[in-house]
């Protein structure tokens, strides 16, 4: 079967940058050689500036995204700990449903989809919750959630951050704002193949911490034993050598082009592709002011078939966009300008392709 | 930094196939492209075939091979149920913590490490168990366990077992002994990266299960909705789309190969290891008869600075060898022999390296 290839600008993944998918074909090493425990160790230094964090517990977790969220749960909930949820999309809702296997009592405050959460109303949900839990960019509506509002004002409460569509794509600061657990994915502005799940904890979530977890593939104490510098390296179990390989390999792309310009990268492509959708005469869902410039929300026309243009985009151009989900299903088109594919020449074509597609 | 290369013959990982490792750096799709949801079919019909089942829900889990584990122990272990576990090694032990964190009421079945397991101990340990689980391969030792023998006796109970270093090596069959659940790993006897565990869960397993286990990660309700061929493709979490493409090619080499010629590859390449050793001196540790060939236990001979000899075989041979763990730490040497690395020129030289470092 031939080889196929996509410009991914779906919600996720994006085009890997080639130095990472150089790097997941290297000679495979185990899991202790010293070179691959080198590899590791530079991983996480390189996560840390990524996150914008001192904290020791920086390292990927062997899973997609939603392992780092239910790491985050499972390793900070007692059981019936009050837990505060923002809800403003599909994965906020995750968090409910990961937070209440987990034993949380959970207690939610909703915006609208489109809509940014009101920090105000997530400081004043609860007395004294235990964790405040929110959303930075909810890829299922394009909104940024403003989290360093919730982190200046959580008082005695830990902040969990879902930063799986946030981080290197817009400014995320983990220690200047105070979050103390927060998560993101491989394989969206981080540049990589999805399968890990970047992850970090501050030390006072580290204090507060389950020390026997529900799940033990997700145990932080015994991962941390393993995978970060100044340990024994106790095996947990086996790191996936190829994929963290990689996540190093991206993770140098980034820094060496700067967090700076790769935010700047991200925000310009994201203005020409909203402005040029505008331009051809549709509608942003997102709310203005709001809108993430890495993952775009924009509302099928009436009378288009909203799969039919997709299909037409893959099979005519190559390109792959989103489709909404949840709520917005068959209303949206979710548009990703993540990692390697924020180029402004993905923008062109896929601009120029909808014009054409659509006959505008 | 230049790019280092080993032969990998401790207990994971080997060296991947070519095959393999070719597949992880194609261009990335989405995880809801018709071409990769084709290359995710035609992978989980391939461990249909390797597993030698007909289960719908066989699948490769977002995770390694404790992630198999887990998802066993969650989606089948209801609050209290007994669950019988055959411990003789690092892995039967894992089992028993992982069930525990799962809610079971955890009966164990001892053997002496380098022993098998009783099958008839474990058949009497309890009047009627909910679950027994056992280890197909100990890792942690280099036995191999009769889980045919188990599945015979198993009556109403489930039987999990824990295939991790047996897949690909020796033969494993899951219809025809009648296991209900069963896990794997990518590293080993299958020959692809670390990072994806090769599950099966049969029909009376799924009618039994947890209808909202406590990973939301790997419900396999919700996975199964993405992840098998006529359903719909519900988005769960995104799929890890360049280690899939990787294990499908990997289990393509197996399957041109054939089962059994991948079985008889690995009983010569462990034969003739277990035999060489024996002749330079040494001594294997697990009992004769229970031999796993693809799995070689040796003690460490008296006098013999164990790390010394494993970091001479790296930095003169770039072979790795593995630790004892556990029970055994410091007293044996691990030898794998998976995969790709399961070839005879591998066994000549590790066999002359070993007898070059020991002076034998």
């Amino acid at each position: 079967m031939p080889i196929v290839e996509r410009i991914l600008m779906g919600p996720g993944p994006c085009n890997p940058y080639p130095e990472a998918t150089e790097a997941l074909g290297r000679p495979m090493l185990g899991h202790l050689d010293p070179v691959f425990l080198g590899i590791l160790d530079e991983t996480c230094d390189r996560l840390r500036q990524v996150w914008s964090t001192e904290n020791h517990l920086t390292l990927p977790i062997s899973g997609t995204g939603t392992s780092g969220m239910e790491a985050s749960f499972v390793n900070l909930v007692h059981p019936g700990d009050v837990v505060v949820i923002g809800v403003n999309g599909l994965f906020g809702q995750r968090m409910v449903d990961v937070a209440g296997r987990a034993g949380a009592e959970v207690v939610t405050v909703e915006a609208p989809w489109g809509q940014p959460l009101d920090p105000d109303a997530l400081l004043s949900a609860h007395r004294s919750p235990a964790i405040i839990a929110m959303v930075h960019a909810e890829t299922s509506t394009g909104i940024q959630n403003d989290v360093a509002a919730v982190a200046a004002g959580k008082g005695d409460a830990l902040l969990i951050a879902d930063c799986v569509t946030s981080l290197g794509g817009i400014p995320v600061d983990i220690d200047g704002w105070g979050v103390d657990a927060a998560y993101s994915c491989s394989q969206k502005c981080i540049g990589v193949a999805p399968g890990l799940s970047p992850f970090t904890l501050g030390p006072r979530a580290w204090e507060r911490r389950v020390t026997q977890p529900q799940s033990w593939y997700l145990d932080l104490g015994m991962i941390d034993e393993y995978a970060t510098t100044g340990h024994a390296r106790k095996y947990h179990h086996t790191a996936p050598v190829a994929m963290i390989t990689s996540l190093g390999a991206g993770l140098g792309v980034l820094l060496e082009e700067g967090l700076e310009s790769s935010w700047a990268r991200h925000r310009s492509c994201g203005q020409m592709l909203q402005e040029g959708l505008v331009a051809l005469g549709l509608e942003l869902a997102a709310a203005e002011g709001h809108r993430l410039p890495q993952l775009t929300t924009v509302k099928v026309p009436d009378g288009v078939d909203d799969a039919k243009v997709r299909q037409l985009l893959l099979e005519r151009y190559g390109i792959e966009i989103g489709a909404g989900a949840g709520q917005w299903a068959g209303q949206v088109w979710r548009i990703g300008c993540m990692g390697h594919t924020a180029r402004e020449r993905n923008v062109i074509l896929l601009l120029q392709a909808l014009a054409e597609i659509l006959g505008r």
